[in-house]
């Protein structure tokens, strides 16, 4: 099961909080995490999930930049099309916060009939509104299992 | 000048129609029109731009299928990706309508920090909202001028 | 039709004069160009074109620094992605000299089943070797009509 | 240390073996296997990873179809783009056989000044001839050494 966290790399502290609890639940129930690789948003999902016991996937935009705590680096080098391959690897997608990037992978996600769980971001009619990491992990997880 | 029109293949005959009108008249304001090279509003804004004596590019996302008023096809085969080119390629954006496909091209711009004229498309912070096809057209095309 | 004139940016004095040969002939059988979009045997390729009355279109890796000569800028910020790219809206392929970039080009195209007609480049199998410019386009031509 | 495999999905026996050995040697040296997640040669080097007891990822171009022995897919959809990614992930690439699809990995690693170890393969000038699976493997995991 590979679940796809999203956010902006310029993250705020809650939104990083949110986002290394959603990292490290996602983790203790068996998901792989894929991201984007990078700071704010990304880097805390995958630190969670380290400390979680999890592995952890960043699809990068360029060629190096990764954050530490990624395990498997893509160095995809498609500068903004890299989003497309972050949803679409993934189960199920979990967003937390967010700027236009996210908002551009939320949409990638919406368009290819993935299941989009939000912690206070982009407010867009097929994304569900979730009141914590707790609550887009349980529901994000069964998704997920549904999907395959 | 290079102008991306974006939209849904499964469009309105208000936003067919729209389409039409933002490719004539960008055509007649000497842009080329980029597009994702399919049907609905993409085809519309080729016709538009056919009619209006221009030319036309279509960056597909497979590798066959642009519409007959395709002058230039980019055969990308790349999937969902392909909506990055066709928003980098632009020095401004108008969009009509549109669906998540188009959501994710409006955040993919206004991420590249491109301007985005919209004619009754998402209602998203950072899109200029414009009341006729031939508002975002001129608009679009003062924006286009200037970031060059 | 279009077709593709591969072949590096860091190129010959005979190089340069074969790819601008070949961008000349193309124009004027009627067929667009299509290249990487930058210096070298791109640009030569761009500059007879132009000079031959024809269309050319520039497939850039990154999102900006295209040659003078290019009329349709596709500003795909893949990488070296983009090579895929420039065999893939091709109808032939024409490769002028060329280093690793243009090796992979050659491959990809042959992969994808595109003829390949070569001046003075990678001695590989499937790709057919011109003594001249003229007899590159001449059958270029010709393959790209046969594939339509 | 990640070290890429790139061969034919139509691979004969003696390059199913020779995979299958680079794969086992790679995760027993502590590299996670990259390749492109499909048959033939990429099957194998990731079943010999697992039984090696290590990681593999699998960079798909298409968006289902992994093999069986696939830890991390990318599902990039990006067709023959995705080749691109493959070795850009990779801190030194073994070539196993292969058609033109590997060709074009050999000649973007090259341009991507990557060390490519080579198994009965294309004859490149800068691909590293070995006569066994594992000579490449350990002469891969020491330029992928080298190279970080």
């Amino acid at each position: 099961m590979q679940i796809a966290v999203i956010g902006a790399s310029n993250a705020s502290p809650e939104e990083v909080e949110a986002a290394e609890t959603v990292g490290y639940l996602l983790a203790q129930n068996g998901a792989i995490v894929v991201c984007g690789g990078l700071g704010g948003v990304m880097e805390a999902a995958c630190r969670g999930a380290k400390e979680g016991g999890g592995t952890t996937v960043g699809i990068i935009s360029g060629t190096n930049g990764e954050n530490a705590y990624v395990d498997v680096v893509v160095r995809s080098d498609l500068g903004h099309a890299r989003n497309t391959l972050v949803v679409s690897s993934a189960d199920a997608v979990v967003a937390v916060g967010g700027e236009y990037g996210t908002l551009s992978e939320i949409a990638l996600a919406l368009k290819m009939k993935k299941s989009v769980f939000g912690v206070k971001t982009w407010d867009i009619d097929g994304v569900f509104p979730c009141s914590t990491p707790e609550e887009a992990v349980l529901t994000a997880v069964r998704a997920a299992r549904l999907s395959r």
